[in-house]
């Protein structure tokens, strides 16, 4: 039996996790861990409040009260329903920390602290649940954010899949700041700070059981200190995007049709990895809509792009980094991507879904 | 057809409500419209911003940036799994609004902002989607708070229930309130809102079939105008929670444990009406068990206690308000309930789910 006065929460320890007393009676979610009773509040003291290291119980029920630095911030939300739950290279849990970190992160916030709503489904086995919960934890802990408030509800079996993870985050944003899909201009630079494709292809070799060389790993990742070294470099940065859902063609897309410019991508200049162009061609799918969960994509003055790149390059999630295109004047809100030999050909957004439950 | 540009967001008609295109093509919801490709923000265009009222899309996908009026904020989330969604007296969209409203209210706070994230399952009818979420658009407004960022996931047959909603809010709170479970001291007393039970009792008539004279009507309300009135006339109020899932025995033995006082309560004096107890006799359920989303615990002062009364009774959502027990020195950290006949019982908290799925 693990003592819970031994699991600090600077080092929780799932690796070889056993459920401390009272949670060893239920080695599965029951309805009941839902219910605001006794059983919820064990889930809370005993599971989550260890693996987040946060302070109190009752700031993990119903609402809790914070001093932020600043009254400017940036306020996101983001439900998480990937498919499988666990895949190489992270988990729902830090899928949905990173998440919401990077949305805030592309409004050019400090991302601060998060707010996560569980819903789970009744037989979730609790080694899962903790599993999932300790990737949560590291992973704000890694950030540099605290999940401050929380609600679990338990649904019957049948009525979800395991576990549905939603977060929501505050950061605060500097006073001046004025980063927005709205506001590139002809002539401005764009540039992917890595490899692209990563996270959606890691999910469907899973998904579909393919085999590769090497694994293909997500690239879930939080971006806000990459995003922090490009500002230093290139603080004139029009647009920030972080890829997921719907991958590079949406955001920048969405980015054309919000500035009313053209944006012209070089297909050469987009770092894909092998694997995942492997991967790609054999089920069909575009790197441009594969969602990434760990890449953002920056659109910078023109006299900006070389320190902007040098900057991402010089980060640790940036290496790859690369400048792939522009805004032009022609075929305003449109993406036109021109391949190797010189062809081009326009690349609209989805229409639906390409991969469910990606993320 | 009705066009889009008709439907300002001071007045969606959802009434007599049509797909505007292009969702008539999609009398249902499908998994597309979870893919951030055209489906999603089409239903974000066509559905989420006229009923939210929310200036542009662009605040509806990813992140937004808002000023607050201070530094000091409460912060909270809920997830919303009812079932039936819709109900006499509201629906999933009343309560995902009015719970997190009250969240941060029973904080002190002044609620400002919300944040909207929708789990759909694959085949929801369109038209119970956009009734949902014009209840949530006119509950927000009733509440003067905003819906400012959202998110929409789709889910395959089989793996939710129609929908479930996630909200989480922002609040502001005055420099020097301090209002927590844990400030009660020997000799306050108790005081509830109103009549209790009735929106356990609703959903459980619903979902049981079950026909009394008249039907039992849900409390679902936003609370946060009461508590102001409340904290006006008695300053120095101590703790206040909305006894929602665990009623208010949970409530008040929360409170109990955090403040280390023992709590009394007049069985006799707390407001239950005839066909919620009725109900409750039927069903084996005891009242102070079951869930309210419309009522409110405040414990105060003795000092302050009539005045605290006076201005609950004077507000709209207060009218039935009494006061119905005191903190007292004995038995600190529980719960004890004085009967009709003088007889005493502990009230403990109750260890799994009363009620699945009641909010």
């Amino acid at each position: 039996m693990i003592d819970t006065e031994t699991v600090t929460p600077s080092a929780p320890s799932f690796s070889d996790w056993a459920c401390p007393l009272p949670l060893r009676d239920y080695p599965t979610i029951v309805l009941g861990h839902g219910g605001g009773g006794q059983l919820s509040a064990e889930l809370v003291e005993h599971l989550f409040l260890p693996a987040f290291g946060t302070a109190d119980a009752a700031s993990l029920s119903d609402s809790t009260v914070l001093t932020l630095p600043g009254t400017r911030v940036a306020y996101s939300t983001d439900s998480f329903v990937v498919k499988p739950l666990i895949f190489p290279g992270g988990s729902i849990g830090t899928l949905a920390v990173h998440g919401t970190v990077n949305d805030l992160a592309m409004s050019g916030a400090t991302p601060l602290v998060l707010s996560a709503g569980f819903i789970l489904e009744e037989g979730l086995p609790m080694a899962t649940l903790a599993r999932i919960v300790q990737d949560m934890g590291a992973a704000a802990r890694e950030a540099g954010v605290r999940i401050v408030t929380g609600d679990t509800k338990v649904v019957e079996r049948g009525k979800g899949d395991g576990i549905y993870i939603n977060t929501s985050g505050i950061g605060v944003v500097p006073a001046g700041r004025d980063i927005g899909p709205s506001r590139v201009r002809t002539g401005d630079v764009v540039l992917v700070s890595g490899t692209i494709g990563d996270h959606g292809m890691a999910i469907m070799s899973q998904r579909e059981g393919l085999e590769f060389e090497t694994t293909i790993t997500s690239d879930s990742a939080a971006l806000h200190t990459l995003v922090a070294e490009l500002l230093v470099a290139a603080p004139g940065t029009r647009a920030l995007r972080d890829p997921t859902r719907g991958g590079v063609a949406s955001s920048l897309n969405e980015i054309a049709r919000a500035s009313n410019v053209g944006i012209v991508v070089d297909e050469e200049k987009v770092p894909v990895r092998g694997p995942v162009r492997a991967a790609c061609e054999l089920l069909g799918l575009d790197p441009f809509f594969v969602a990434n969960e760990g890449k953002l994509i920056a659109i910078v003055p023109a006299a900006e792009a070389e320190a902007a790149l040098a900057a991402m390059q010089a980060h640790p999630l940036g290496r790859d980094a690369a400048i792939i295109g522009a805004a032009v004047e022609t075929h305003p809100g449109m993406l036109v991507s021109r391949t190797g030999i010189g062809a081009r050909r326009v690349i609209t957004m989805q229409i639906g879904e390409q991969l469910p439950r990606i993320c």
